[in-house]
């Protein structure tokens, strides 16, 4: 009955968007945990495809899908601009996160950066289904972030209103910078 | 199963809020379309006050609930800054909306003003039960719209954040200036 905090609106939205036996996308696996809770949506018949460029990131999302026995599941230690590289001809993208910022309680240095996020929601936007959905939990308190997050806003603010609604997802009354949400839906034709 | 625009978000929020035998605002009557939704929400049992500065508003309002029949509305033509003055001791305020803007097919010189908006939303705060919302639509595309909408967002960023959750809902690709979301939630203790 409340509002949905952030991630809890980030999930409700995936949820409400990816069906089983789809293809997701998770861009940053960091941890593991949005890899683990896209895997559920998708079941053992879908495939979730997971990006980070760090061997810890791989290495967490690994053991902890191990423990959860998922194997659909695809791990991939490159940069998520080159998600082209991994997905089938013919394949559809139902949904895809992206967390904004650097792996918690790792180097703070590596940190996504605003160029690469967009080009890979571009990437992602060519593959994703009609209805499909991509959300950007984007973290900005950090060095860089700020950066980031101009960058990312200003240029999804161009997508074409035609093929896409971009909405941002935001409580602006809070302190210390917490994330807010973008949510880029592909219209239906 | 698409995201939802402005308008939808703004009344499914009011539905999950406002229950029957409650009492709700329009702080901006208009042509009553909002005074109707909540009218429904809070059914026979409950109560809308309706607020309009402009003659033409409640005329156009009370026609409007006259051909559905509806008589548990309190009219009032006075600014929503007197709110407190059509509270009753003891009364709590479920929820409450805002169409910020000129009345449509009228006269465009006749605005709503941030400061004035502003006033009357901390008023209703005071009755506002825990859990209770106050939903803003901005438009913003009139001559005055843009200051209106700078202080509003200035303003209700500063609302502590141990007492209220302030929620931005905007889809930010959109041209000619199409209106946004702001949603209050008193926070529970």
């Amino acid at each position: 009955q409340m509002l949905k905090g952030v991630l809890s609106y980030a999930h409700y939205l995936l949820n409400e968007t990816v069906n089983t036996g789809e293809l997701a996308i998770d861009a940053t696996c960091g941890n593991g945990n949005d890899t683990l809770f896209l895997c559920k949506l998708v079941g053992e018949q879908g495939k979730v495809i997971a990006f980070d460029v760090q061997e810890q990131a791989i290495h967490n999302t690994k053991k902890r899908l191990a423990e959860e026995k998922r194997d659909n599941v695809i791990l991939i230690q490159d940069s998520h601009v080159n998600v082209e590289n991994y997905i089938q001809p013919g394949e559809t993208i139902s949904g895809a996160i992206f967390n904004l910022g650097y792996l918690p309680k790792s180097d703070k240095s590596i940190i996504t950066k605003g160029e690469s996020t967009v080009t890979a929601i571009q990437k992602i936007l060519n593959y994703l289904k009609e209805g499909g959905l991509i959300v950007i939990v984007v973290y900005h308190g950090h060095p860089g972030g700020t950066e980031e997050k101009n960058t990312v806003i200003e240029e999804l603010s161009e997508l074409e209103q035609r093929d896409v609604s971009v909405l941002r997802y935001d409580f602006i009354n809070q302190k210390n910078n917490p994330p807010f949400l973008i949510a880029i839906q592909k219209n239906k034709r």
